[in-house]
């Protein structure tokens, strides 16, 4: 993409109402603008980050075996008052009336529509274990909606929901989610530690949230800091093996992590002094094993292998993608800007033409341009008649993880300049070996 | 994908509400569920439709040099006061008020805000030409939804806008909407015609709608059946070429095609006797040239080359993409299930084992279904313990273009068979030769 035919509306002061570092960055970076409280528009670069995650949450979930399918905007309130939930829910839910006087609301979650959609298609334990997912957008009438997109009105979430036919099962899904959220995570340069939460009045224990360390995280937490340094890396993990699910949710949930609403002083202070730390994190996800709270409600029975009809084990699973975004750029930024993680980049590199249009700078940035689209790799080329601090702090604030500098002087040595966002280190090599470098940071994406 | 565990809820009988074969074959293959009065959710198998239609469209858009962004669904009412529509808009706009009892709506179109942020962002004629789109949730709550996704109330749609500087260069992005559009539709196996449309009070003779002539076509139409032959094919066409881009538009609009809004029975006539059909058609898309309606009302101005601040030419462009679905089973059909074209298919291919539980026939379905995964062509592999006739029932219904039958003769022969879903005309080769066969068909998707 050439920036000179591209929409990055970039901003050169601070806006005033931005009182975190990614509000502030996604704003100036031409990322995302607001339409209204809590709700934003995506701009170009916002949106391509956006997709990129979703893209990796897809990635992750059709891997352990769930299945996509997308649910409507708006539900019906009948359907809620059947779990009891139309008026539980309190002035978070955006209440609507159509032009028949019909109730209904703007999806807040999903559990009633995806329990509806199963009780009409399932019936049988032989068409057991399911998961089904998707990723749309969600609107919660904030009281006060701030943090730009880490807490909007209008936000996008995954949510995906299991259908079991027994406790086990159930747990087995349960823990499913767990690892394919920890990859998911970790695709995206995050390090997203699973903390016991409170699984308010339905009871039990079987809820995580996963919490980003950041210090303007809006949670308190105490953790066993041996627990930041867990990675499931690049091994594979058959999602059909409970034992071995099983096994990498205890590698991840056996040292202490919790946020203050289960948080325990006693086994909090068995830590070794050294290891114990008190932060703060921002939460990008949720999973929870409720049981039969949805389908005993509304009726979701399946036959079991004794011909019994037994309420369907359920649990629900969310990913806040949007939010997802600021959280990214409060573990990744400097004063300069946005350092993205090379998994959620929007280009995965840009170029810098130092004299543009000097006719051997502009042949060697088109050059370079079309050697990365060969390879799938989109860059953002700074095409513009701007003089190069500009172009520089540009590039700095969007935050892309790598750099190509092209100038006269260089080229007339037969060398680029390949430099590092995140290190500030620069080096010099030729364009045909900067872009099999940029080639192979990227081939594991 | 394996039938056993994917979730294709498939019916048997057809359903009572459904009036048109595309509504009956989406409840039927298992593609939506209506959730209430024209809203549906998009089961595994519909979404798979769905997302390759957005693919198509995005990857047209963008080659077309149009770039996405994202609205929220839910807008400001103010905003759309600022235009004066609010109040013109009429029953179809879902009015909504939030908890601190601001006025807002889901947006049933986009041009306010579209306009909202290009004045935040651009004001010189050196950001132009623009052309933003975007492919969203839009919501009209219309009196009588029917007809499944065809006149749905949530319905998902491509729309984009152009912003340019004087008339002639907003005529050339609407030229070039027309050739990306002609594009899109070849692409999704569809002929849409364009036809010339009512501009209604805006004026001016600038907008055409595209018609898949289809028998349950809500518009009467009246066209030069040469028309019908016309493709674009696979022609390179320089988008930023003024005069190649208008010459392409005018040889798909100069024979005559008009919906009744615009008919002129003296044209008409004019039109040799054996070319001159009398039809129906579907709308899947419109492109319309309206000039500064909304940059004057909304002050969104730029300045020109010569110094002078001047409202910005506009024209706003949308196909209706979950509409797509039915029309393009409306057009591709028989009575035992849907036909898609190889561009949108959910599955590009399935496989039908004679005989589970057969070790060789396993063996040989789960080796295809590997040989396909590893050319990026996933196949649709019904494993389940049927008989065959139930099978062939659920592929001709589901409707994949080509099926692959492994039975054990065939295999004690080297062979299986490999069945055209339009034709129904089968070939024995060998598995390795189908691999290829599908694999050819593809290639060009």
């Amino acid at each position: 993409m050439r920036l000179s035919r591209y929409f990055l509306p970039v901003l050169k002061e601070n806006p005033a109402e931005a009182q975190i570092v990614s509000h502030r960055y996604m704003l100036r970076a031409g990322m995302i603008k607001q339409q209204s409280a809590g709700i934003y528009s995506w701009l170009p670069l916002g949106l391509r980050v956006l997709n990129r995650i979703q893209e990796i949450v897809h990635q992750e979930q059709v891997r352990a075996g769930h299945i996509p399918l997308l649910m409507p905007t708006l539900q019906p309130a009948d359907l809620w008052r059947e779990s009891g939930r139309y008026d539980d829910y309190g002035q978070e839910m955006l209440r609507i009336k159509d032009r028949q006087g019909r109730e209904m609301l703007y999806g807040p979650t999903n559990e009633e529509m995806i329990t509806d959609i199963f009780r009409a298609h399932v019936n049988s334990y032989k068409d057991l274990p399911l998961t089904l997912y998707h990723i749309q957008w969600k609107f919660r009438d904030e009281m006060r909606p701030r943090f730009g997109v880490m807490r909007g009105r209008e936000f996008l979430m995954k949510d995906g929901y299991n259908f079991d036919v027994d406790r086990d099962a159930a747990l087995h899904a349960y823990n499913r989610h767990m690892v394919s959220y920890l990859r998911t995570y970790e695709r995206m340069g995050l390090t997203a530690i699973p903390m016991r939460a409170a699984s308010g009045p339905i009871g039990g224990d079987n809820t995580h949230e996963f919490l980003v360390l950041a210090q303007t995280g809006e949670s308190e937490v105490f953790y066993d800091d041996r627990v930041t340094a867990l990675k499931l890396g690049s091994r594979e993990v058959d999602y059909d093996d409970r034992a071995e699910v099983a096994g990498v949710c205890a590698e991840f949930t056996t040292l202490y992590a919790r946020t203050d609403e289960t948080h325990d002083a006693g086994l909090f202070e068995q830590i070794p002094e050294e290891h114990r730390k008190v932060g703060r994190g921002i939460e990008v996800g949720q999973i929870f094993y409720f049981g039969t709270k949805y389908s005993e409600a509304m009726g979701a029975v399946v036959t079991n292998d004794k011909g019994e009809k037994v309420p369907v084990e359920m649990g629900s699973h969310g990913i806040g993608v949007s939010r997802l975004l600021g959280a990214i750029i409060e573990a990744n930024h400097d004063d300069k800007g946005i350092i993205w993680p090379e998994g959620v980049t929007p280009f995965p590199v840009g170029i810098v033409n130092l004299k543009q249009g000097d006719a051997a700078a502009d042949a060697a940035c088109a050059s370079l341009e079309k050697a990365l689209l060969a390879k799938g790799l989109e860059p953002l080329y700074d095409d513009r008649d701007e003089r190069a601090g500009a172009k520089f702090a540009t590039m700095d604030l969007v935050g892309l993880p790598w750099r190509i500098t092209v100038g006269p002087r260089g080229l007339a040595n037969g060398v680029v300049e390949l430099t590092s966002r995140r290190t500030g280190v620069s080096e010099e090599l030729t364009p045909e070996a900067a872009v099999e470098r940029i080639a192979e940071i990227y081939a594991g994406r």
